[in-house]
Parts: C-alpha cells; sequence; structure tokens
C-alpha cells in the first residue's frame, strides 16, 4: 500500500475512453449522478404529482424521469445502481471472456479444461466481488476500464471457490447459478483441476503489467489477494465451515467463519479497489470498516436466503444449512433479529463511507443491495 | 525480466552471512569449489595411489580426500554434489518450517488445515527444484538466503500438486514419499483445501517484500510461477496426463504432456533464479535450454523408476503407468533407449551451461543427478 500522500490521482481525472456514462459521471456529486439518466420533474424544489408518485415512494416530494418511467427519488437511487451493477457486470464478463478465450487452443484435453474454466467462471453470477473493485478504485479516480482485470481475477478466486467447495468430498452440491455444478457437468478431476487453474490464473493476470503499470501496486495486488483466499482467508474459513457441521455455535463462532469463508475475499476486493487508487492511510481504513460490515452483511442474507428462498430463486440447493445442522445466523437470532442485525450492518457499511461523501454513493447502494438481494 | 546489463551484482559478490562453505565458494571455479572440501593427495599431477584408488573410479589418476575418505575426483564431484544438494534441502526445509510455523495459532478446524499443509510440505522430498532456485541464482552472485523464499514458494506448488494428484478422483494414491498421502492420513476435504492453501500460500511468499526487495522482481516471479503452474502448464499437463490413459502416444506426445505437467515449474524453477539474478537475455536462454532438457530428463528417469523401480525405494507406488495403460517414455522406446535419452539428455542440459564455465558445476551435476536417480 502506498504511503500517505505518495499518490497522484490527477492523471486519472479526466474521462476514461470507452466508459461511457458510468465513467462520465464518476466523480461528480450524487445528484449530478443521478440527472445524468434522469430529467427532473417541474424543476427542483417542486413536488412530484401524487398522479405520477409510484406506490412505495418514501419521499413523494420528488419525482424522477428515468427511462422506466416517473419514480422517486429512493426508486431512482435503487434502479440506477442496478443498471451501474449490470454494466460492471457486463464489462466484467466480457473481460474474462477474452481473457479465457486465449484457452481454447491447445490439445483437446487442454481445451476440455479450459471449457470447464469456462464454465465455472462465465455461468452467470452478480458480480458483486468485482463490482466493489471497480467502485472502489473509482472512489480515487481509477476508470473502470483500468481496474477490469483485477477485478476478473478477484472473480476467479471466488469462482475457484465454489467449484472446490460443490465436490462430493466438500458440500457436494449438485446445483450452482441455476446449473449443474462443474463435477456433475464435467467430471470430478476435471472440477479439480478447473479451480486449481482458476486460482492460479488469477494471479497470473494480477502479474501482468497489463493490470497495473506499477510492479508495486501488482506485488501488493498479489499479496493482498493471497492472504485473503488462502488459510488465514477464505480456505481456512471454509475449513472451518466444514468442522463447524453439527457443532453448536454462538454468534462470534459464526462470525468469525463467515469473516474468513466470504469476509475475506470481500473485505480484499475493496481493498484492491484502494490499492489501485493507492488510497492514504485513513481512506484505507475507512474502506476497511466499510468492506467488513458489508461482508458480513452478505452473510447474514446469505444465512435468511438459504432459510427462506427456494433454489430456482437463489439458484442453487437452499435449507441446506438446517439440514446440515450448521449453525447460522438465522438458526441463532431466528428471522427477524436477523434481518434487524442485516439492516444495521447496511448502516454501519453507509456510515462507514462518511469521509467519501456524494463519491461513495454507489458503494452506499451496495450495501442496501445486499440487505435487500434475494438470490 | 530485467533488460541486458540493466543489473548489477557487485553489492552480491561477498560473502553473505549464514551461508556457510556453499556460499564462500559460490563464485570459486570448479576445482577451488572442490577443493573447498577436499584436500588433493599427493600435489597436483600426482596420480592416486592404486591402492586407494575406489573400484568405479574413471579418471584415477587423480585422488581426492573427502571426510568420507579417499575418492577419485568423479566421485568427488558427485558425493560433494549430494552434499551441496542436502545442504540446500536443509535450508529450504528450515525455512519452510519456519513460514508455515505462524500457522499453528487460529480455531482448531484451521490448525487441522495447517496441519496437513505442514504434513504435505514437510514429509521428505529431494528439493530438487528449490535447489535449482538456488544454484541458478548463484550463478549471478545472489546467495542461498536470498533465494531460499521462493525456493520455498516453488517447493509449495510442487506439494500442492501432489496432493491434489494422489486425490481418489485424479490418480487415486494411497502413499507419498513413503507415507500415507495427505488424504488417507486426514481426509478429502482437508486434502483439497490443504493443495489449495499451499498454492496460494505460494503467491503468498512471492508477493512479499522480504522475498525480493524490487516490486518488479516480485510481480515478475508471481508472473512466471502462475504460467508455469496453471492451465499452460502443470495444471494443463494433469488434464493431459488423465486424459491420456489407455491412448496410444508418439514421443511427441509424451514430451508434449512432461512439458507441461513436470517441465514447467522445473523450468520455471531455473527462470526463478535467473529473475532473482536479474540475468540478461542470452543467460536467460542459455538457462532456458538447460532447464527444458533437465526436466525432460526427470521425467525419462520418472517413467525408468516406475518400470523398474520397488515402492520401498520410491517412495510411492510403482508399475502405475503400465497397469493405467499409460503411455511413457519407456513403454514406448523400452528401457534401453529409454537409458541412451536420458544420457543424451544430461550432456544437452551441461553443453546448455557452456557460458557459464565452471561456475554453473553444480547445476551440470544436477543433470548427472537427474540421469542417476533412484527415488
Amino acid at each position: 500500500m502506498g504511503s500517505p500522500g505518495a499518490h497522484d490521482n490527477s492523471a486519472r481525472l479526466s474521462e476514461p475512453a470507452g466508459l461511457g456514462w458510468l465513467g462520465a459521471r464518476r466523480l461528480q456529486p450524487r445528484n449530478a449522478w443521478i440527472r445524468g439518466k434522469t430529467e427532473r420533474r417541474g424543476g427542483p424544489g417542486r413536488s412530484c404529482p401524487s398522479a405520477d408518485a409510484p406506490p412505495n415512494c418514501r419521499d413523494g416530494s420528488r419525482g424522477l424521469q428515468l427511462k422506466r418511467g416517473v419514480v422517486c427519488r429512493e426508486q431512482g437511487d435503487r434502479l440506477l445502481f442496478v443498471e451501474r451493477l449490470e454494466a460492471h457486470r457486463h464489462a466484467v464478463e466480457t473481460r474474462l471472456t477474452h481473457l479465457l478465450a486465449a484457452r481454447r487452443s491447445g490439445p483437446p484435453a487442454v481445451a476440455r479444461l479450459a471449457e470447464a474454466m469456462r464454465y465455472a467462471t462465465l455461468g452467470g453470477g452478480k458480480r458483486f466481488r468485482p463490482f466493489l473493485v471497480i467502485e472502489a478504485a473509482a472512489l480515487f479516480g481509477v476508470p473502470q476500464t483500468e481496474a477490469l482485470d483485477t477485478a476478473a481475477a478477484v472473480e476467479c478466486v471466488h469462482c475457484y471457490s465454489l467449484v472446490h467447495d460443490d465436490l462430493p468430498a466438500m458440500d457436494n452440491d449438485d446445483l450452482r447459478r441455476g446449473r449443474p455444478t462443474v463435477h456433475k457437468a464435467f467430471d470430478e478431476a476435471t472440477a479439480i483441476l478447473a479451480g486449481d487453474a482458476l486460482l492460479t490464473f488469477a494471479f497470473e493476470i494480477l502479474g501482468r503489467p497489463t493490470t497495473h503499470a506499477e510492479p508495486f501496486v501488482r506485488a501488493e495486488l498479489v499479496l493482498g489477494l493471497a492472504r485473503a483466499s488462502g488459510w488465514q482467508g477464505m480456505a481456512g474459513g471454509q475449513m472451518l465451515d466444514l468442522e463447524a457441521e453439527g457443532v453448536p455455535q454462538e454468534a462470534d463462532g459464526i462470525a468469525k467463519i463467515q469473516a474468513l469463508k466470504t469476509g475475506a475475499l470481500i473485505e480484499f476486493s475493496v481493498k484492491a479497489g484502494a490499492l489501485l487508487g493507492r488510497a492514504a492511510t485513513a481512506e484505507q481504513q475507512s474502506l476497511r470498516a466499510y468492506a467488513r460490515a458489508i461482508g458480513l452483511a452478505f452473510q447474514v442474507a446469505d444465512d435468511l436466503l438459504d432459510a427462506e428462498g427456494t433454489s430456482v430463486q437463489v439458484g442453487k440447493a437452499t435449507g441446506k444449512d438446517a439440514s446440515a445442522g450448521k449453525a447460522t445466523f438465522v438458526s441463532l437470532l431466528g428471522i427477524s433479529r436477523a434481518r434487524t442485525m442485516l439492516r444495521s450492518l447496511a448502516a454501519d457499511a453507509s456510515n462507514a463511507l462518511t469521509p467519501f461523501g456524494s463519491r461513495a454513493a454507489a458503494l452506499a447502494q451496495a450495501a442496501d443491495f445486499v440487505s435487500n438481494r434475494r438470490s
């Protein structure tokens, strides 16, 4: 991580090529960012005509004209967030497709391995971690295009973890993102190797000069991703999770498992953006607090989905935690208190972003998105 | 890789701390290096008394006084090489023990994962790849101590590949280095995660500033190791190897599998030394030719061991290639021609080192060691 004051983002404040409206409004205040896709009805300060106000609008005083029609500001924010998430998702998938495309050549057996890597990586998903990388980097003026490879590397690690987690010797899952898991669609050996190759590929991406011009940043990204994914991070959390089945846990114990299994990679996603942007120490600390809250919120929401969602809705088997006797926030607190915890964490995440003001609108909305997610 | 002429090793030519006789004789000519552990009997040019000459000494004219007794120069070289290999092996194991020691803390489940990582990594092995890293780096004046972390990272990747390769869904081996494989000693889930964590840990080591002071070198090491281990390297080779069972192969096909499965990491080990030493392009090319020959020789020797050795001698199950219907150099060429190929490759490897003169004595002897290995 760069020393405070050592960074200079001035060169990055100009409009990046090929970024479109996301980039153009990157550093504008929140209202301006919203105005970029909206048109205020009746001018500032005027009430939204009640006939146009959408039914669940809590700030009916301000109507916004989105391309989808008239909505209140709150709904407009959410819709713009979803569009933004979708735009990043599309960009990351395009980049992953390109990065993995070179792997079509070679002997048939290797082509099959590459096919399994693509199946594991390009088979849907919200791309929430890449979103965090891109948006955290954008806080410091880094264009989406310059954060895409790092975002893709993080997604490769996330996807590898799903492939190995689904294996018969692990969670033994048949369904992931609404499709057969990799070992079902291919075979177990291919799934093990595809996971290994995706994990390795993440570090190949981060080592490339095209990911960041400064070797120091590349080396720090590697170190951060390795720490987040390894024994002290995700792999350790997966081990804890496996061993915790049928063992009573306190909330602290569940939080510890989550912090490693899910939280570490989410935290690194935000940190990666800060590394790309050469954030100062105080900025890193604020982002760390945000990332920890959002990471925990992500897991609480996951537990709620496992308890309440259907497999069609969620895209993977549900109700597994209860049948495996696994302690979760829901089993410990009940659904109502878990929901309260989720809202509280989302508020903590938003509060941690205060120093960034309106620049962090998208990250703040991500906290809201996490606490309301349905898949 | 640094540009030619950009490196300056002068600061590294002084005696490194804590390196002992290996470092002290690092840059001395071959004869001087041998004299470091020997005492010539009767002075230069005098014949070794026939009574003292060991039975299979082919250059009976020169006897050497080693601490093990009187031997001819040829045997003396070999014994000194074995001592050198052993010294590096010991140093790497000490370093790996230290690097993995921090992983004793944490919750019991994570401690179990760490224990499996140690079991996989510290359970014997020649440490041939670390030897190559250290000796290739020494060519450019890099002390052993400064190459140890990179050597340890390469060994972590090698050990992870063995753990995953032994899994029931892969080669389904019960024995490795004379002990139960990791999934036998622990369980399958732990073996999968321990392999994942070791692979990840290798990149954590390479990302650390303690591995090399220059971020550029760290980033290049990461990129090189990832390429050697991933789809285009070891993982791709493992996939090829699995798919090749029962399928007739030509020598080229076997060589292709080997080049990826075994050769890529051996080649990277040598390249890593060159990266640490900021070798010039021509030097890198010579080392690449050496590494390719020695990598292929390593696999031919492995095939011979599988065909001829006992499991006690080799430390893992033997005769597996034939029973799996797997094409090998031995099944294709027969034992005699495979031995001829091995000798030819060892000679190619030595020839590639010509530009380095006597400085490359240990690497040249490594080629001989590979072609004569018995485990």
